[in-house]
């Protein structure tokens, strides 16, 4: 078969403001490279995520302005929007460990157009980095929390912060971590009210819900 | 003793946008009447979660314009802000069973001064039941979808709508529900990116949620 | 020890309706191509799951008529039936990672001599690709469904179509995915009822399934 | 409000091939009540699972001809379908203590219109008593397993039965079958190829998957 | 049989450095009773855990100058060692809900002869009222941190303190809480190096491992 | 440092009737092989688990006649006792993938001085190959059933003999088969009296469990 | 229906060397005492598990010569064979919760003729009086060992003692004790080799298997 | 980027009275060097855990008085405080697959200062091994039990010692064992009170535990 057997959902973009983005995991490269060709043809951009290095160069070889991040495993060409400064999105992470997640996250977000401000190494073992840092997390809209471990950093920031908060769970950890599933715990069971969670390691998938959080007070604000 | 060992948190109205709540569960009826009492001292009004209906009549015998729904557990004192149709919330529900948890986010937000749009009985599995009502959906600035079972009704309406997403497991359901579990991993394995999910049965976080989202976006209004 | 230790169940067709098939985890490449070659034997035709590329050249090598799919690591020598277009199973796929499993089911099926109609990229995030389809889907005697992640797929199916559905839950996902535990619960918890289940990437059971269903069909319809 | 909040699916016997039933858990007994008497007003027949004692004598009093089984929770008004003996399905059921599941299943196949043949403590712990009553299997066209503790019963089945099997695992046992989990885990694995599986206690989803099956054939018989 | 089947660890005390403790949970009134007496006629002083109001009335009929606390269970007569100001434990407690287990921990070492220091209401979703006392947490040579929901305030006092931290999960909490389980695994992986964990609501435990370590501390000092 | 670190408990043969036994995983070459070599010097004899084709290379050249199966893992120097036809086992085994589980077993219980007779491809996918061989199961004193997947073949044996039966979970199947646990979990919940149960993939354990069964019948006899 | 639906197992006695037992729970008293009596008619004794005190009355009016034990639910009318001197079972007891699990094997052991060494309260707290009572255990042909908590008391006795283990874990605990399932757990991964497991709180199955060890000696020595 | 994006929390030795330390596993080597360097040039001392062969290679290269045990991932430049008689830890490790885990824990202890007493193969299976080595117990301030498997050995320990114990589970085992999870399971539901325990495999968090409370006690010593 010539042509690799994928199905695009190219109107997504109209229907839910942000265009099918490319999955990599359990694609073959051919399956990912064809898929990018054609939503970048449509779309005049692409996004996808668990690219690693031998498929990005299989990628870029047919795409050159193709572009990519080794650690988080986003590959994108070109921008959805172009960087807005008006809207910034705090990524904040743990440990030096969490970073390919928040990546994930923090690349996405800027695909789409967003001013992105990244907090690093700012765990609850050492509290006072978070504190003194606090005027850079009140500029922001969205909240992301990217924590392995037990995760405590999303209440912390749940109990002093009032902007929406996406906690991100990462499989950073080991023995009870359960790859994730402490962290995962911790953050659905905050005591911090209206925290909400996504998937383990889907930075991805925050960065999404942060942007249907911006883009519906975009709309709000035009009317 | 005659004071209850409660130490309240009151200036979270400042920091986070919202007052501390009474978490119902797990409190003596004394300890619940003696901190609504302390809350609408302070604020001029007050929440309470997981309230039955023994301990709402010592709660309304203390306070007498307290509130109560019995098959939700909220009791209220008041409201926090008056009214306002400018922001609505979708609160959809996949089946009766799940009601009660339906009714903890929407009597929350009414609590906290929003318009608050029921859908009820719009499962998966009669799907044209909610394809016909998608209009009143789109009115809304944010949707929180409550079910159990297997929790389908989030990745339906996930695929279908561009606003914010909030999902909330139930444990309605039996076997292999698990309480809800089941739910949940569905919700948190979505194929709709950008939804965000909160702990099971947990209505009142989904609310808070949401205000979390739209608070944030009245603030950039006024900008 | 010449002859690999193996006692097959040679009588299987007789009694089940369908022969023993080779399940080659676990088994060394003699013995998987021991059991095919006195299967094939026996019966005229042969059928061995989990199938690798260098198990397959190994069966080649021995039986050059043997034929393989190297994605679904199905492996087969000639077919139990021949090709009948009175029935029709068909076999609709969430997403590409999912079709392994799918073509596992679909390639099971065609060997047992059924028509299949493949459906693809019909996961709900995108729930309008399967509504443009379900002309196909009518057309069909049974539906197995292959989803991974949040498995919402099956409920929605369930919902739209009266025909028997085997739900195939596969392993696609991560995090709270489970390996394939999260799309179980979701269709084992489905609120369209008299779905059925089998385990996790097991696309061969559920065409077995569906020729017990088609069998007893035919069956029937003889009398 | 007068009226119970319930919006009922009426249209899906024509969309299915059988009614919406009332799935009697987390309702109030008022709900049920209007459920089973808007579906009888517009059916002619209705049926209801998980309804105790004190609900049926409510239901009773509003609707006379209302039917109870005490022990299976099934409450049923009239028949969908005269009982015919062209189709009968075999409940085959491990111990006296999986018959409240068992009976679930089978006054459900009855009130559907099928003919229902019995088979009781035939458990493998005595395996003859199940082999010197294949014959009574043989004769119908659908199997249905119920069994609880290690649930093998359904594998000793599948390996000499030809018909579709479904196995309804039930939560009968003790310390680690954890509510039903092991005979559900046991019944997903089995060696017997192409059974399928409903969920823990699901008598009723077993009923309606038979239904399908039967009813798909009925089709084809007509053609 | 005219007396319980009980045969006591008199030489624990000797062994160990604290007598042997009736666990009440699962025991008769009159097996608690008399293992009570006995205790108490060999030492002097006996302490008993998950005696409720029923047994402790039993308990004092027989045994008058008995003590109770009823919200923990913990029933003591006399005391191990006077009370000392020289060794102080801090007993910190993140909601009113922990309470029960907190006191457990609380009078057992009360009990044992120290001194305890109670901080409560102080959980991470307002961290500035654990921050204004962290003076007296100081004071103290033992930390207990008895936290139920996601347990994250033992790490937040982990990053912070330097004496040894024993930290109580509790079942306080709802859903994925899972009786405790997400708080437990939060405390297990906590980035705060040092930190160790007993069991769910074992405040007794907690209780006797500061114990362990104060009185290993007397010894070094007596040398 | 010269000598591996290990200290032998060269007395167990004395107090429990075999010796200490070399658990090979987790362990260097270099301990291993010092540990067979001391056991070997002191007992003339010596057996190792969880030893592969490289671990053997290094054991062989130190200790020429030593003896290895690749396939289970298991490695002797001599006989512990030599064989005996007094005392035979029956070892059963479900399916070729859950043979290296029973050699290990066999092998043991060949080292260990008894007749074992094999059983092999019985499982209960086809039960008539195990009906046809009963005699050669009444002819053992004791019976070990190695199965993965559903486990179901340990039931169907524990309703049919009547010796004394150890159960054997394998890790062999996939998806729910959760690595043995879905047959462990049978096992332990067989509706058939009287089994027993080892760790999954524990076929050394089982071994053991027959020898001290069938030693203490031998001393018996002797009194 | 006059006669309770019940098909009893009569030849089981014959084929594997004890009669069917009664497991009363999910059982009607009915249903119980039909099963008893007609087990008693046909053997002359009969034997049932899980009986409570109510369910008991109704037994004993119908079969005066009926005998019950409240705290492990065993019921027994005379018994299988009388009391022999020349076996006996040691049934060893960690703590006093534990009883009820340990009587229910020391019952069933009575019933079938043997000898039980009763050792209570030697729980690994205490290691010591275990091991003054080793004279004891050592005059058992067949150990039982029963144990919640953590279930160490196994472990420590098979590194003792020579004679067939059968661990039976107990619910007794909290928290993290899930049921028993940290005891199970304890008991299947014990570092002393050749122990057996049964399920949660079965004494019942330990005491058959047993007597399943103890017959196949009785059979050996009449050779 | 030249330099890695690390953020340290230099002043943690002050705070909590040991530095940070360098967890290696998720940081790339030119981060733990980046990071090992800094502390180094600090503190005048620095630790890392989870160094491999191929990490350590690179750190020696950049710092040459950098040291390392393979076995245990451990790598120290330096100690925190000269080696002191004064005060043993301990370290009690139940079989030789143990012993990495063991090791990280005792290296970490004689980094901080203290003199470790290594006690070696002493698990339950061979108890006298235990009992004839208490004299070097006793010697100790604080004991560290580190065990696999079934865990009991800490049981056993807790029931003789009157020290602080902290329990470390570890990997060790297959099966039931997930991971580590039986141990840590069996550890937490300990019979012996005021035992504590720490994550699977963290031996570097035991030493830490170990040393809050030797320097606590060090502490009032000085007072």
């Amino acid at each position: 078969m010539s042509e690799p057997e994928i199905s695009l959902d190219i109107d997504r973009l109209q229907r839910q403001g942000f265009p099918e983005v490319v999955y990599g995991k359990g694609k073959t490269i051919e399956q990912i490279t064809f898929a990018m060709r054609r939503l970048y043809e449509t779309h005049g951009h692409a996004l996808a995520t668990g690219i690693d290095d031998g498929a990005f160069f299989h990628i870029q070889t047919a795409i050159p302005n193709a572009d990519h991040d080794s650690r988080s495993g986003i590959c994108w060409i070109g921008k959805m929007s172009p960087t807005s400064d008006q809207h910034t999105v705090a990524v904040i992470c743990a440990g030096t460990a969490d970073l390919p997640t928040a990546e994930q996250a923090a690349l996405t977000l800027e695909y789409l157009g967003y001013t992105v401000s990244r907090l690093r190494d700012v765990g609850v073992a050492g509290i006072h980095r978070l504190i003194t840092r606090l005027d850079e997390v009140d500029k922001s809209q969205v909240i992301i929390v990217v924590a392995g471990m037990e995760g405590a950093l999303a209440s912390v920031i749940g109990g002093l912060a009032r902007q929406p908060i996406i906690a991100v769970p990462t499989s950073v950890g080991y023995g009870t971590g359960l790859g994730g599933l402490a962290a995962l715990m911790s953050m659905l069971n905050s005591c911090a009210a209206g925290m909400t969670v996504v998937n383990i390691d889907n930075g991805f998938g925050a960065a999404v819900a942060a942007h249907r959080i911006l883009s519906c007070l975009k709309n709000l604000k035009g009317t």
